[in-house]
């Protein structure tokens, strides 16, 4: 099942490049929870990402390595920073559309999978009542557990 | 008279940020060339920006310290890559429309207006015929007679 798809432009992975593309997350849920991005944390830690929603409705999911979070609404013509440091998950909450969206990113910044991949956000975005909230993951350990 | 304006997210000034906001050039033109932004190399002459159009409808005029020229379309729904190391300038073409495009640079890009303002730009884009062409500046010079 193809929960979401990438379409990027492969710069120089220079500091001064900037890496673009788009993102489509399909609509759906696994259980009650809605199709997401995997999310990651970017290699070199100090980098941003710029999204701009083009399409659907949906939420940014974000948490720092301390452990901080927030999540912020992704809208058509809405941008949203993500500032250094933020790991990062788009969620389409939207019912039955895509959720399409522009990224940008500095070249040098890469991929940082695997801490996500272990525990997963510290927050998930479920449907309840027929729209979206937000829980604790109950698989999520603070920094100083882990 | 105002012909284009820029609102801007001013994030700091590092390489890891990213600047980013929108650029309204407004439609209409001074003599037979049309409106357009004044234009800047990166003062870290490495940095690439990257260009999204929104609405409207014009031309990218790029150029190189070494007088390397290119010009590109910006269409709705279009991106536009600005390699490091090309001064870029926006051109509204459409008629009657403002040209909106969001922009993306690395926060510790820089502008510098000054080698532009001097002679301005290798190419110009003025109406004929109704429509758009590309023209030479008379007052541009080749880097070796500056």
């Amino acid at each position: 099942m193809v929960l979401y798809e990438v379409y990027e432009l492969l710069r120089p992975g220079l500091a001064g490049e900037m890496r673009h593309g788009l993102t489509v997350v399909h609509p759906g849920k696994v259980g009650d929870e809605y199709f997401m991005t995997k999310g990651h944390y970017h290699t070199v830690l100090e980098t941003a990402e710029l999204y701009y929603c083009l399409k659907g409705e949906g939420l940014m999911v974000m948490e720092t390595p301390e452990g901080e979070w927030a999540v912020e609404p992704l809208r058509p013509n809405g941008g949203l920073y993500v500032p250094p440091r933020w790991a990062h998950r788009s969620v389409n909450t939207g019912s039955g559309e895509d959720l399409l969206t522009l990224f940008v990113y500095p070249g040098n910044a890469g991929h940082d999978y695997g801490s996500i991949e272990r525990q997963g956000f510290r927050k998930l975005i479920v449907e309840r009542n027929g729209g979206p909230q937000i829980v604790d993951n109950p698989r999520w350990l603070p920094p100083e557990e882990r």
